[in-house]
């Protein structure tokens, strides 16, 4: 019994449970200086919607037939390769299979901080270390600044929103159910909070939530929400984006205003990435946050949903907003 | 006989000749500090077009009834102020008017380049420090690159396109005209120019004269040139939003594909920007483009319009393209 979870066929708009398999496949064995390991946390992440899709990507399309790929924290099973041992916990890319053999120098250990293991698949991992890289490289956030998240409940956005606070800025979420609204008010502090879904007019909103104009905007979610956010945004505004995941489904390109003009009039900046940008600064951007959370200057949420099985009906709940903070699969 | 030409009239829409008026109005005396001056060239630039309206914009709106204001270059009739006399020329910000008092503090001497004074209103002026500071201190253009230029033909498109030739980039022109693609292609040896006029396919048609990719693009025009033009852009891309000059007569917020998504994917920067930014720098730009012209590695195109009461019809002739470069107007 070792299921695996393929791409069976690629989505044309909204993910849907027949775009998966899940097959029975024997245990591997792990040759020289593999490691064969039994997955224990799975990540889903948004940005593996565009992998589902075969199209020009900077991120090669997951292949039809084969398992999906994605971030996983596993237990060593058996090691052949020195420096790891058995019951050893490692990090990385893997297939969307209970055991399988993984070569050692493409997954890291996780070595000892007192924390949950896959935090290394959040706050100390790709979700927290975005975070980092793009509120403070590109927004480059002062004392007083007003800053505007959307997707505020998410796995990066309630980072943004924490590492905002520690940089004195009022910070103003959006989100889109009464937990995460409530979560953001009353346990992470956010200043202002927007439920966008109760909101008629979402540009007012946001000029009541900001009074003194959006200085920094650290967009996950695209779409009308950005139209309204960017129409209250501040001269030398900077704009980050980070993800549109309310456009990932769309079957055509997503039609709005467009933000030129009001980049041109404001002298505002908006500017793409990724956290792979700043691979040769992981070490600064991870303990960073291994500090502010030893000190409790952040805390972190997960939604955890258990058994392997439910991988798929997780990456679809993503872009239904299901999930405050985190969402990952217990194994 | 002094004649003025005040803003009569918001335009809503395209700028018309009845939105302007022309008035006869006495010679003004100078007073201390002042310098009463003749115009001689009379700038028009699309930017205009914003001060016409009454918004929420960085630059106050015209008042109605009152002049038009506009960069000037003119002689001095009389001086009030020591260091300024009679037959001097003097640049800087006046109202459309034949003779008039100006502070000496607010504008300019001409001091001696052997250039014709009219360039103060142009490549030495506001069109060529904008086209230097955002050719490169926003798009960082590096050698090899390729640099695509909207509105290249224009009194900015023409000297970003120098530059960045200087730079050692591979530059490709888009504009409108029979004309200035003559002139971008024989005289300014553009790599490549696309009239958007002639394409069915225009996006096509940035590929095929980009075969690597859109590295810079500085943006005068927005719109749908700008769509095609951004489905080019390379990793790491850097969009210059300069002007938008076919968004600037429109009544609502111009809809298009959202850049947001290929900024995302691209890692690329979309960047506004004002000249006035650089105000500390304007010493260093100045400098930069004497040189290049005194040593001939920039040259400059002007169409001068005969005569003070062609003001309205030229400034609404920068809308229809009329012009291939600096467009002015001589009194």
């Amino acid at each position: 019994m070792n299921k695996q979870i393929i791409l069976k066929s690629r989505p044309i708009g909204e993910v849907k449970v027949e775009n998966f398999d899940i097959l029975q496949v024997d245990v591997p064995k792990a040759d020289k200086g593999e490691l064969l390991v039994k997955a224990k946390y799975i990540s889903v992440d948004p940005y593996m919607r565009g992998r589902m899709s075969d199209g020009k990507t900077n991120i090669p399309a997951f292949e039809l037939n084969k398992p999906i790929i994605g971030g996983t924290v596993s237990e060593i099973l058996e090691s052949k390769q020195p420096g790891y041992k058995k019951g050893d916990l490692v990090v990385g890319p893997m297939a969307w299979q209970e055991i399988q053999s993984v070569q050692a120098d493409k997954i890291a250990l996780i070595d000892g901080l007192n924390v949950p293991p896959e935090y290394y698949l959040g706050i100390l991992g790709m979700p927290g270390l975005t975070a980092y890289f793009g509120l403070l490289d590109i927004g480059k956030p002062q004392k007083g600044e007003t800053v505007v998240i959307s997707g505020a409940a998410g796995a990066v956005g309630l980072v943004v929103g924490q590492i905002a606070r520690i940089r004195g800025c009022r910070v103003v979420g959006i989100a889109g159910t009464d937990e995460k609204i409530k979560y953001l008010k009353e346990i992470l502090l956010f200043d202002e909070v927007i439920n966008y879904k109760w909101e008629r007019n979402l540009q007012k909103a946001v000029e009541l939530a900001c009074p003194n104009g959006t200085d920094i905007y650290f967009d996950n979610i695209g779409g009308p929400i950005s139209d309204a956010v960017i129409t209250t945004i501040n001269k030398g505004a900077r704009i980050i984006i980070c993800g549109q995941i309310s456009q990932y489904n769309a079957i055509d390109q997503s039609v709005g205003p467009s933000p030129q003009i009001i980049l041109m009039k404001k002298s505002a900046l908006m500017q793409g990435f990724s956290f792979t940008n700043y691979s040769s600064r992981y070490p600064e951007g991870f303990q960073a946050l291994s500090t502010w959370l030893k000190d409790k200057k952040i805390i972190y949420k997960q939604t955890i949903i258990q058994g392997f099985e439910n991988l798929p009906q997780a990456l679809i709940g993503l872009f239904h907003g299901t999930n405050t903070g985190k969402l990952i699969v217990e194994v």
